[in-house]
């Protein structure tokens, strides 16, 4: 069933070890739909300025993403991020980020789009989030991501834009930071306290280690597919989060259960491994669903164990 | 089979948000054998000072660990380290480490501890190290731990210790330390290739993550045990260390082969889920053998996801 995604459509500049990009598509939005492509229609809902134009859009055409809600701001400039990753890639520092059209944007979603069955909120402002959850009168199940920016200086726009999804997916550290726990199994059972209405499911992101679910009944761990060739992490977690979601849309006829989550994020965890094998979205570009699904049963391998009885001493 | 062990057997003294505690019983050697334990005879080499005394070889006593290769050296102090944790338990500062009677150890093993059919050469200078592996004729399999600090100081040595055994276990980030290379799965692949002779097997640590196994066919990852309540992370890869290779150890009549090794890590991360609970050694001194059965059994649930064939769009 359809997906509506909003979030940032974005030019990127970025520069990791093994190469830049001085000028590449790129944002929250844009990677999330890419990858949830791949299981059902994705309208992406955001605007971009005069600098954008149809080949950004036909990278997003040609996975049949509906691009009819990207709304063009005539003399505006496309949102613009630059940063700069170390050595091992696990670090990296934002050179610049010029919001643009994303200033003064709000939403106005066309009537297909609000009638979507299933939303992401990508990270964005929590209160452009929370327009939008509200114009989505069709969604029946929704998620969100956010960051620490949004943390620091908008929490409790945040938390009340939280308290109005089905599903939250957050950085580790950025649970620990919005609920000020020092573990993140404690802090998502804390988001997952403050309901009803609020997330039944949490889904820690943890980088280059996998991804972590936490529901009232259970818990589920799903390291990162390994790789020796990482590029450039650049939305890797939109496009973790786009299979996630993606998964789900394509069932969305039953309530997600445990089980269904377990796959999804199976899904989205061998989504973002290709991801970050080449820069922004040229890997996923090109991407077929027999190279997905082939990846994620090496995962289902690679990640599996069976005990056997040992005798144990006292 | 039996397992020797050399390595620190220490006094630590350990803050952290949720405690403290001013002189526990610790070290590398003693957080291994406790865990090793479980599955095997388990026989200590390292020395110990004026300060060591019968309670705490009670401790390793009454887990069956044989202690006579504990030497005592007169008039000497017992290795001693002491260190803070930050908030989320991610970060630590050592605040002081005072060597001791490590100075100047030189292992004199035991016939009986030099004949053991397992070797585990447990974090202190690699010179040591390789000394009690030439002493362990008997050893038909050996694993190594090190640190950064060795690499910083003293990595010829260390190289060619590494040399010696059949795996080695080290931090995801001194594996990219060791090698140079950016990504711990390549910089795993490194060390596989320095042989032969040298390890066919590299576990990499991942801390609050887990672990994952590098062989030449293969890769495992298995995610830590969720905890909500994590009180002090001092001995955890010991601790993982010692159910690894103890199980190894309880099945050394076959040569470890990937299913093994996966299972044995399982053990290891049960073990270390249990350590980290309490502060040093306190809670798996009393630890039982179906508290690890039934946290072993868990994590297999925990793990686990199956495929379900999904209909992918391109």
């Amino acid at each position: 069933m359809p997906v509506t995604v909003v979030g940032s459509i974005a030019f990127d500049a970025v520069k990791t070890p093994f190469g830049e990009r001085e000028k590449m598509l790129g944002g929250a939005a844009v990677h999330f739909a890419l990858a949830a492509s791949f299981f059902d229609e994705v309208r992406v809902v955001g605007p971009v300025g005069d600098d954008f134009g149809e080949e950004q859009l036909d990278v997003l055409r040609r996975r049949g993403v509906d691009v009819s809600d990207v709304e063009h701001v005539a003399g505006g400039e496309t949102f613009f991020w630059s940063g700069v990753y170390g050595w091992d890639l696990n670090s990296r520092d934002t050179l610049e980020t010029r919001l643009g059209v994303f200033e003064q944007f709000e939403p106005k979603l066309s009537e297909q789009a609000r009638e979507s069955d299933v939303l992401f909120l990508a990270n964005i402002r929590p209160d452009i989030q929370r327009a939008v959850r509200e114009q989505c009168t069709g969604a029946r199940w929704a998620a969100l991501d956010s960051m620490n920016l949004w943390i620091d200086i908008e929490r409790d726009s945040l938390v009340q834009t939280i308290a109005s999804v089905d599903c939250l997916i957050l950085n580790d550290a950025e649970l620990k930071q919005l609920t000020g726990k020092p573990n993140f199994v404690r802090a998502a059972r804390e988001v997952l306290s403050w309901g009803p209405p609020g997330p039944s499911a949490i889904i820690a992101k943890q980088g280059e280690y996998g991804a972590a679910l936490i529901t009232a009944e259970g818990y589920f761990s799903l390291p990162a597919f390994p790789l020796e060739d990482v590029v450039d992490p650049t939305g890797a977690g939109d496009t973790f989060a786009g299979g996630v979601v993606g998964y789900l849309a394509a069932h969305a006829g039953q309530a997600p259960d445990e089980e269904m989550l377990r796959r999804a994020m199976a899904y989205g965890t061998a989504l973002a491994s290709f991801n970050v094998e080449e820069f922004g979205t040229e890997r996923v570009e090109r991407l077929t669903g027999e190279e997905i699904s082939a990846r994620v049963a090496e995962l289902e391998r690679l990640t599996h164990f069976s005990d056997s009885p040992v005798s144990l001493r006292g």
